[in-house]
């Protein structure tokens, strides 16, 4: 399923609808965001409209339509699905120049959700976040650098490359926050660390104690995690995902206290 | 004019040519060169040739056509034209999957020449380029980054946006390269500091000893601009153009090694 929006609704998505002069194609110039539709409704909706808005106000995007319409069209998508929200900047002089009238483009897609692996190899990556970027901050068009991140990773026998920032502290997987416990503690990076701050991060914050752990955001060096007893990945799409290993070091994919937080993510709201 | 590659040689875009599950359009996940036709050739070809392919070596990206073919469609665009390249890696899965067998495609597009203005006011960019990021050092299509850092700047007042590393160095302008005279010495960032290798960069680098310049590459704080004599910014579209102003601290764009590197780079092949 493709849809686009056309300011009379959604409809199927045309050729043409997407032009090769438009901001988003050429300069990545837009933002996307990830939903899950559960049951035959949006998941989490209210935290993924916080994030879409606070993207497009990052981006100066003025989105063409009304959350509550993206998220009806997100649901019609089926019973199950992941469904991409794309919104582009449109089209626009050559290079640079600020658009006077931009027609920001909406397009929706859609997804089968797949099962989780049961643990990822995450590769450190070599290249390094800049927590002043938009494109690390936000879910923006530009994702060159974790595209490559990825390729590294998978080409080191991973499955996920492991960020970090310009200062050396660790950021988060390629398109996933990481968590990692250490004895009663819940530890992640804090925003401040070229993270997305993710709507399923959010979640598992929540449920934290009621397993019995403390949350503890800061800014930790990648020797914080070879210390961890247990380290996992967090998307919209994969929910908690053990990680298996770090750079060959192996971790419990079992550990209690990952598999509680797996399985209260799914039920909190 | 908008040509895309089909394997059967150039044919002008169609419709549908450019699909919404590209991940050039999904993710930025391309690279581009911006190519200058002038009395009908291809100027700088060798140059571009070389950083293009540098560029498809770091992304992993197999161009479908040979640069000859690229070079020959771009001076189809007419006697004097801009022509930008962009290779995008195609249709693949949801999230950043790697594609097992990509097609990559490849469009070619043409601006007219616009004149370059007397003189542009930097403004000093709020984000900060990562050095190890390949958005900042390739020409990709992920230039979110650059995007915001030029809107900010022409909010407050300026023309272009002067981008710093995030170790606080001295980068470059939003699309462009950056130098300053001090004394009988021409300074420019050093390939370090998140820039992308500018064929005019390199062109204006080969004219300093005519102009009676040495020239110092290296990792430079914003105090250097400030003591600068003059700066100016290069790129292939615009040549070599003078700032009038950095942050509100005017500068002479009628300096005499500055116009004389702007005189000498149109001769340089």
């Amino acid at each position: 399923m493709m849809k686009t929006w056309t300011g009379q609704g959604w409809r199927d998505f045309q050729d043409g609808d997407l032009r090769p002069d438009d901001r988003g194609f050429l300069l990545g110039d837009g933002v996307f965001e990830t939903l899950r539709v559960k049951g035959g409704t949006l998941r989490r909706g209210d935290l993924h409209r916080v994030r879409f808005e606070a993207a497009c106000r990052a981006m100066d995007l003025d989105c063409p339509a009304r959350w509550e319409a993206i998220a009806e069209g997100a649901e019609t998508a089926g019973e199950d699905a992941m469904v991409r929200v794309t919104l582009s900047r449109g089209a626009g002089p050559r290079g640079l120049g600020v658009i006077e009238a931009p027609r920001p483009g909406l397009f929706l897609s859609a997804s089968p959700v797949s099962e989780p692996p049961d643990g990822l190899a995450l590769v450190t990556a070599p290249l390094r976040r800049s927590p002043s970027s938009l494109a690390s901050r936000h879910k923006t068009l530009s994702y060159t650098d974790n595209a490559a991140a990825r390729r590294a990773a998978v080409r080191a026998g991973g499955d996920m490359a492991l960020c970090l920032t310009t200062q050396g502290h660790v950021s988060g997987g390629d398109c996933a926050n990481i968590f990692w416990i250490c004895g009663s503690e819940l530890v992640t990076p804090s925003p401040d660390c070229a993270i997305r701050t993710g709507v399923t991060r959010e979640a598992v914050m929540k449920c934290a104690a009621d397993a019995g752990l403390s949350v503890r955001e800061g800014m930790f060096s990648p020797d914080a995690l070879q210390a961890a007893e247990a380290i996992f990945v967090t998307n919209c799409a994969l929910g908690v995902v053990p990680v298996r290993s770090l750079d060959g070091l192996e971790f419990d994919v079992r550990h209690g206290a990952v598999q509680a937080l797996k399985r209260a993510e799914v039920i909190v709201g």
